[in-house]
């Protein structure tokens, strides 16, 4: 099989990355760049990003080469000169990238990563860049939210059949783990990233029987240690009685039915209902799944409204972040040969120079603010965010195992102020900007106002 | 590299698809299932989908085979026994997919496909069947609403950067240019499917001389034959004079400047202004595009507005289609073992059996109403969509160019009822069922009613 064979890494990019760095190329601009990943905006209703996707780049950055198949193609556009061809035949990347580790929670501005090296190297990263780091902290960030709203309920990633393309499904199910469920049903992802694994049975395998009761008998058969039985093909109060009929038989065999999975109708009154039926029957252990459109706001309602729910498998809206399906993130270049730089479009501000994001906590140990400075500066008490992880083009610190982040962004969870876990957030984390990043961005927007703008310099 | 090369198809699916096979292996089960996969249900405004993704089913389904090392992480989950494994050592796809052609439209209910195999054949295909349909269904119906929007003007694919992961960014760029876009930046895209490429250059491109004007004449010396500066890095109307300047220097030289980005500012009176500036220098030939936060939506907008654009350069919201990033399609068991077989679960409707779809045209050649019909049905003036791409496990009809499915969605359009192409479509089209399968449902549902809901049956 071959059909995701193709996708070399370094053709991760867009056309205009090429014909850029064969200008550069030409022109003989070798000055070293620092360009800046970051989030311009919130999306509705949110006030936090949940790092993710750094230990993907940390893999390919320093690995990255132009391919023979890869020049071919390249070279077949007919648009680049043949020493430009060269040079990305010996293309490695022999920069500096900073960034914050995955599992943290960041803000707006902050940046997420900035790159240091020779303009050409840093610039044909941007698109490789913007899709890993945007697809796994989108992802852990909705996530953390359904997290949030389960109030200590389990939750378990189903969405594998709906995400956007195959590497989306096996990102979804290694962000959300990241982020605290418990688990995904994606067999690739448990493959890749060790995640539990987790499923139940289909209303096709319930209706492929002559009846609902033989095909959970059937399934008790197989799996008699992992029993979990899809109750709503026909009608789910029936389907929790026939469920109480095989937990009796597997009691008597010295077996438990671990759960029953509800997929539909109103869950609210429909979880009590079965509830009451397993608990009258004497198994108040097994649990009840729910699926179907859950996402976090669904979550708060069902639980508000007092539905009886041990485990969420949540899926599609999970998968894509439905509500906030992309962030406004970018890649900006802050630093040139030593000279900060920006750009002055309306309305899109960029933070010049290398930066650094300095970080308060109150007495409790709760985030108190944060606070958006030039890198080297002098901030004793605020913990810096960003460290090296590539140094002259070689990782400079290990890989880390997702447990290892999945339990950084557990402890960071504990230290994020109540109002902006909220998911229908209306406050705003405060980010300073420090007084010398402040000046050196209104002098180098004088400057080139003064430059480039006849008329407007003077004013 | 191999970061992507872990992807093995046969792990694109969830556990509870192989948990159900190991059942029915266990229970002797090899009656022959006919899943159908059908959208439920239309998003807001939207009145039809473009078919596309089949290709790749083509190509997966015929060569699905279980590697060594996939089922060694099966073996390793200690849930299967070793009959199962080495079924699935053996395993290849012996059934029948009747599909829509890609690049055909259709509607709510209609199967897209339907898999006709032994029942763990056609259920171990379901993660794969659905995941890759819709990505690309999702993508050519969005796209496809670009175009309309567009009104003749072109389009290009700019979306890589922020799609939901790398698959996800190749699909968009080919499922885009099969809707009608012109061609993508996506060079992964424009290697794998020979889509047309097209780049101009970034905002840090021009910060990083030390003067826009230097960065111009820089570009204009490395691609004098493809020209596109960007002009609003600091004033969009400064930009546009200096364009002038590079414009009559390459004219001087016999060449052409081909065109101007526009990324920010109030596009409409921008590029009213640039089109006035560049046509008052004698520069009408030279291309207004623009880029930034566009859709369907914006489009008719800034072409109500009177915007003075030729190209549109689309980007993240077409490529995650951000007002309905999923379909709510779903994979459902219609028949086993010669029978229908039916859910009975609240709100979600599934017709029984194998189906085909008939198409009915006006005397103008326009869609007038499409028949839902059981296949076998005879009707000699509607016309069959679906038909055999694979048979026995072969496939069957030869792969196609992504030209000739482009071409065959340009003609399918041309059949579209105006109605329905409207991007706030208020329109249903109607699909009829027919008497034969009205009654089969029916039927199939009574008897399952009578037999797995006490009570009911008799009411």
């Amino acid at each position: 099989m071959t059909i995701w064979k193709q996708y070399e890494p370094e053709l991760l990019t867009d056309l205009y990355e090429l014909t850029m760095a064969a200008s550069y190329l030409e022109e003989g601009m070798f000055g070293e760049a620092t360009f800046s990943l970051f989030i311009r905006d919130y999306p509705p209703h949110r006030a936090y990003f949940v790092s993710a996707g750094l230990e993907h780049l940390k893999e390919i950055i320093p690995q990255l080469r132009f391919c023979d198949s890869s020049i071919d193609y390249i070279a077949a556009t007919g648009k680049f000169s043949s020493s430009f061809l060269d040079y990305l035949r010996d293309f490695r990347f022999t920069g500096t990238v900073r960034a914050i580790p995955e599992g943290r929670i960041f803000f707006t501005q902050e940046p997420i990563i900035e790159v240091t090296a020779p303009v050409i190297e840093a610039q044909v990263l941007e698109t490789l860049v913007l899709n890993v780091i945007q697809m796994e902290t989108l992802i852990a960030s909705k996530a953390a939210r359904c997290v949030h709203a389960a109030r200590g309920k389990g939750l378990v990633d189903f969405s594998f059949r709906r995400t956007q393309g195959v590497d989306a499904g096996v990102k979804v199910a290694r962000a959300s783990y990241l982020a605290g469920f418990l688990g995904t049903s994606n067999m690739l992802a448990g493959k890749i990233y060790g995640i539990p694994i987790f499923g139940t049975m289909a209303h096709s395998y319930v209706t492929s029987f002559s009846s609902e009761m033989d095909s959970f008998w059937a399934f008790a058969r197989a799996f008699p240690d992992d029993v979990i039985l899809l109750i709503d093909t026909y009608d789910t109060l029936c389907g929790a009685k026939k469920a109480v009929e095989v937990a009796r038989y597997m009691a008597a065999e010295g077996r438990k039915l671990r759960g029953v999975r509800l997929d539909s109708g109103d869950l609210v009154q429909l979880s009590r209902q079965v509830r009451e039926i397993l608990n009258n029957a004497g198994f108040g252990d097994v649990k009840i799944l729910v699926s179907g459109s859950l996402d976090e706001f669904r979550l708060k309602e069902l639980l508000d409204a007092g539905a009886d729910i041990d485990t969420f498998a949540v899926g599609t809206r999970m998968g894509v972040s439905a509500d906030a399906p992309y962030f406004d993130i970018v890649y900006k270049l802050v630093e040139y040969a030593g000279q900060p730089v920006l750009k002055l479009s309306s309305g899109k501000k960029t933070w010049v120079g290398r930066k650094q994001v300095f970080r308060y906590y109150d007495e409790q140990g709760r985030m108190r603010e944060d606070l958006l400075g030039l890198m080297g500066e002098d901030h004793p008490v605020g913990e810096p965010l960003l460290g090296v992880v590539i140094d002259n083009g070689h990782i400079s610190c290990p890989m880390e195992p997702l447990r290892v982040i999945r339990d950084r962004f557990a402890k960071e969870w504990e230290t994020l102020p109540l109002p902006y876990r909220d998911i229908e957030s209306k406050s705003t984390y405060p980010v300073r900007i420090s007084p010398a990043l402040q000046e050196l961005e209104e002098q180098t927007a004088r400057e080139k106002t003064r430059q480039e703008i006849p008329g407007e310099g003077e004013k």
